[in-house]
């Protein structure tokens, strides 16, 4: 092969590399079925025992109670935006918690379907902080409170969630499910698109209380009734099976690296080494206040926003194998992604480039 | 590798060796990205690039006029049996042709959307052959014209399509899409699921003429409007990016065996060999008149409908290496799937085995 880059992509991302291996390994004959993942039927016992790895990795890892169905969705996180408020909200009042584009994204789409409230907002601050929890006005009557539990493009995260009662918590965990331990009995729906902690981009994960499928009219086309999808889980119609098998792989592996505790610690360490970078003199700076920063997605800019001296970091990296470290196109500026997969070497080689650009430059 | 069998899955079904070859080998870095596909952003130019090539090579082989749209989306072709009426008829009269379970399945979210009229249905005969066209009553005011263009659990495929003067024509094309010659300017959309004919699951194929997408309201989730995903083709949200590339290797694959003619002629010739021998002698027997034959999906039953040694069969013919040849379990018997990746020497195989069969329990 090539050799492999330090990819910091925001997503798709970087995957394990024992993961592909077993993948490219098993690509023309999985185990003793005589045909590719990409060639075998949904139904065949083959593929639905790689569906239960995917299931039941992901329960294991993140103690999903039994209450709760886990179902491999495609279409993309986007179209959660829409299957959300048309299962659980339909013209209801719903509670947004508006933390950057995609939440508002989101709360676009609620507004077509349901009645959106926007319960806290840091738009005026260009999403560079989270919401203080006593600033958060909730409304009582609302059918679930929509949040996104870490923003790609601003780098903030949630460390605790707010308390919303009775009232089902939603979030979309796209950027940072399998990051660390989550109490999943405290959300009403989870979904996360898979392309970054959890697999390649074409399956969508959602974990859902039971009881909250109920909720949604039979009137709504049977594709987008999360009680079609639960009947014969994630098997209604052909799901996408390879992307499902990668979530498998993945899901081994993170057992293998000692769970969410070991994602959690290794993401924990990651982010420091990199956020003690930036903060280290000045010439680098991060945005977001330190209790909000997000140890997904580290956004910082040069000089407070010197856009050229940024290009040029940007382009001597990616001579150096560090490549996808330019801002999202909305924000401008520099950002690294380092979900689970993203080794802790990538981290040091970044650290590294860092160190050098700013004595060359600073 | 362990020994690759004969796969005669209806879908997702057998893919080119050369392509799962390619795919093995660029598992771990596509060309020079230092990375895999599965992790490379779907705005890099390496994605944009293999996106094009899915794109074009599509558009080539078909022969796709300029103005229509190509699109690669998630969430499967049910999901377009829902899309279809929102965008196009939503509360309008629309005219289904209903030949089968797919389009049938397609009417029951037409009816939710828009005003279904069934213009023909061979439901009362089990679908077991095509409406005559002189039997179709088609509504001068409908929105549109569903049809679904072969029919994978009966077995039965239009060789012609009826004309539908300046309705617009939409044809589910799941299972024989790129398999014969078409002539796209006769339809207004053309959708279908990749995992027969184009790659494997998860991507789904949409060819529209561009000012129908124009039709939708506004007020449709963003997701589920044409018109979203034509403004940067594919590219609103993440699509399933490695599903895509493999669509590009296939196409490219197909150009290489002749394009459509070639696939049209080793199509036939796979198809006559099987009915012929099923036709042989009165053992087996296809329920579907010669005319309505599909050439992708070969139903058929032994003694007429004799279920255990249908059972025998099937258990014999995966002994020796032959997978998939259990009819859908909607309508039992048998049935062997031989799109355009499916080679001659694994039909020739079934024929010989079913010969030998015939033989002992003749």
């Amino acid at each position: 092969m090539n050799q492999r880059v330090f990819n910091f992509n925001a997503g798709p991302s970087a995957l394990p590399l024992p993961v592909l291996k077993i993948a490219q390994k098993e690509l023309l004959s999985f185990g003793k079925a005589g045909m590719s993942v990409l060639e075998m039927s949904h139904r065949d016992k083959d593929f639905t025992g790689i569906l239960e790895r995917a299931e039941g990795g992901l329960r294991s890892l993140l103690g999903i109670p039994a209450d709760y169905t886990v179902l491999f969705l495609g279409g993309g996180a986007s179209l959660q935006f829409a299957m959300v408020p048309m299962n659980l909200g339909a013209g209801l009042p719903v509670d947004l918690i508006q933390t950057g584009t995609w939440s508002k994204k989101a709360g676009e789409e609620i507004a077509k379907i349901s009645q959106l409230h926007i319960a806290a907002s840091t738009e005026n601050e260009q999403f560079a902080r989270l919401p203080r929890m006593e600033d958060i006005q909730l409304n009582p009557n609302a059918a679930y409170v929509h949040l996104c539990s870490n923003n790609t493009i601003e780098g903030t995260q949630w460390l605790s969630f707010p308390a919303t009662g009775s009232t089902p918590l939603v979030a979309d965990m796209s950027s940072d499910i399998l990051s660390r331990k989550i109490d999943v009995s405290k959300f009403g729906l989870i979904f996360a698109g898979a392309q970054k902690n959890l697999g390649p981009a074409g399956v969508t994960v959602v974990i859902l209380r039971k009881d909250l499928a109920e909720r949604a009219s039979k009137n709504i086309p049977a594709i987008l009734q999360y009680r079609t999808h639960m009947k014969e889980p994630s098997l209604y119609n052909t799901p996408p099976t390879f992307s499902i098998y990668v979530v498998a792989l993945v899901a081994e592996w993170v057992k293998k690296e000692g769970g969410i505790a070991g994602m959690e610690k290794k993401n924990a360490a990651k982010a420091s080494l990199l956020y003690e970078e930036i903060d280290r003199t000045g010439f680098y700076s991060c945005p977001v206040p330190k209790n909000d920063r997000s140890k997904m997605n580290v956004v910082f800019r040069i000089r407070g926003g010197d856009e050229a001296l940024e290009e040029k970091f940007t382009a001597e990296a990616k001579n150096k194998g560090l490549v996808g470290l330019k801002g999202h196109r909305s924000v401008g500026g520099l950002r690294a992604s380092i979900y689970n997969a993203q080794s802790p070497a990538a981290v040091k080689a970044l650290v590294s480039f860092m160190r050098g650009f700013e004595k060359k430059n600073g």
